[in-house]
């Protein structure tokens, strides 16, 4: 094969890369949502879409997607036969459909090599990787997990500025702060949850951190609580000593600071994105090369 | 006026009782929910259908609804107008619209009564008078309140169960049963949550109570946080020594055995439901009669 394809796609859109079979990336494109769970047809166009966009970028005829090998790195994977449904209907001369924090990981630490990623955005996930034996932790979402993620902290937040309100707990500059937002009503929190999304309650969180930077006592009862629960998860990861482990997602750098020195030890700057990592599978599975150690 | 109505109402029914002028009860309906926030005609109508009922099962034309006082205690009065506009659309001589807590409060402790009510059920509210002023407490909602209900108390099993299951806090026979529930496949327990109600959650509940009653660690973990939720609530209630507080809704029996000393002691049966506080508002209200001491 003269190219291949990496795809890293999720509920809110997808990006491809094109590459050449020794894994250089040549071309780009990125189209809407590939949520292969809820709408797989809309999923595999926006995927064509992205991959057309990435042959027409590097000069190339879009017309070569039938034979172009294609990793993609998908959320939602894990349940159910979406992943085998769509490597069916794809295009591409040949399919391979993975866990989209496992192209995260062979981003972050390299393709195929041990390591360890914690991604701490709207929700939380974490994925090691010992002797090639890759191990999922977490990931569960935000009613029944995320513990420490943006959506969790965000919604801690409303929590306590209520209880602030009614007496219940102490209040703070914070929950003064965030009762002004809704105009000193708590009916107006409650009218704001009734819709909310995870990542509406994770917008706050960054106020979070910043007040608790300052000292704020509710930020920091709140952080604490969040850190210790991204902390109890990495260690079942189980992690060895000298392993690599990549903090990745929006709030990345903000929990980086603050986890204890065990684990500042072991923090690595990701080398690539995920759509790197995809790539650098694609190249090993369909490129005919051997790996390159970037 | 020769009779007067009570509704106790909310978003899954309402019922109706017909009482003399002195708020002696001589029949009794039931019907829908009365939303008055999401469908303000249909809560109209079948407050009127349960009204009508109560009307011919004491043997009297309905026709006479027009020439009756009623007090209706309904969930959602605190938001916007709709009360007001609830109040201006029914077919009473006088209607007077109140929250659905006032009313349970004067069943429990007695009409106008100082006193204190904690509803534990799916959610959880506390409404406390003191020299005839109420003040409510909490009541916030799943999302962010209603901390120690069956809702909190399930989704936190729930939550216990993953972390267990992913080897990040200990597992315990309680968490083992309910892994087993949902086929031993933590994906099984995201789908349950995608369209879980509160109600959903707290069907999990009891089963919790029951296990702690064994002794099993993770039950007893979550309860003594829900206790001391509970607990946290009642203290903002600022309750005097001998102020009667009574506990309603499903899940009062259980936390009632697991209070401390302090509030045990102030614990009383309540003298009648919602409904009864109603009626005997209605009767104060409409009946031209002193409230009777009941």
């Amino acid at each position: 094969m003269k190219f291949v394809v990496g795809i890293d796609g999720g509920g809110t859109g997808c990006r491809a890369a094109l590459a050449t079979a020794a894994g250089q990336i040549v071309g780009r494109g990125k189209a809407g949502p590939a949520n292969i769970r809820t709408d797989l047809s809309r999923a595999r166009e926006n995927i064509v879409d992205a991959a057309t966009q990435a042959f027409k970028e590097a000069g190339h005829d879009p017309a070569l997607i039938t034979s172009t090998g294609a990793v993609l790195g998908l959320a939602g994977t894990n349940v159910g036969t979406y992943a085998q449904q769509l490597e069916t209907i794809l295009p591409f001369a040949q399919s391979r459909v993975v866990n989209d924090a496992l192209i995260a990981l062979d981003g972050a630490v390299g393709e195929g090599r041990d390591g360890a990623i914690a991604i701490l955005g709207t929700g939380t996930a974490y994925l090691v990787r010992r002797n090639g034996k890759a191990r999922a932790v977490g990931g569960w979402g935000f009613q029944v997990g995320d513990q420490g993620s943006g959506g969790r902290i965000g919604r801690d937040l409303l929590e306590e500025t209520l209880l602030a309100h009614d007496g219940i707990r102490p209040a703070s500059p914070l929950t003064a702060e965030i009762l002004a937002v809704f105009r000193g009503d708590p009916q107006d929190v409650v009218e704001f949850t009734i819709n909310a999304s995870p990542g509406d309650y994770g917008g706050f969180a960054p106020k979070v951190f910043e007040y608790a930077s300052r000292g704020d006592p509710v930020a920091e009862m709140i952080l604490a609580r969040a850190v210790a629960a991204v902390e109890a998860s990495l260690a079942a990861l189980d992690l060895d000593e000298g392993m690599p482990l990549c903090l990745l997602g929006g709030l990345a750098p903000l929990h980086a600071k603050r986890l204890s020195p065990r684990y500042q030890a072991l923090l690595r700057e990701p080398r690539t994105d995920a759509l790197g990592g995809a790539v650098a599978m694609a190249a090993r599975l369909f490129g005919g090369t051997e790996r390159a150690d970037v």
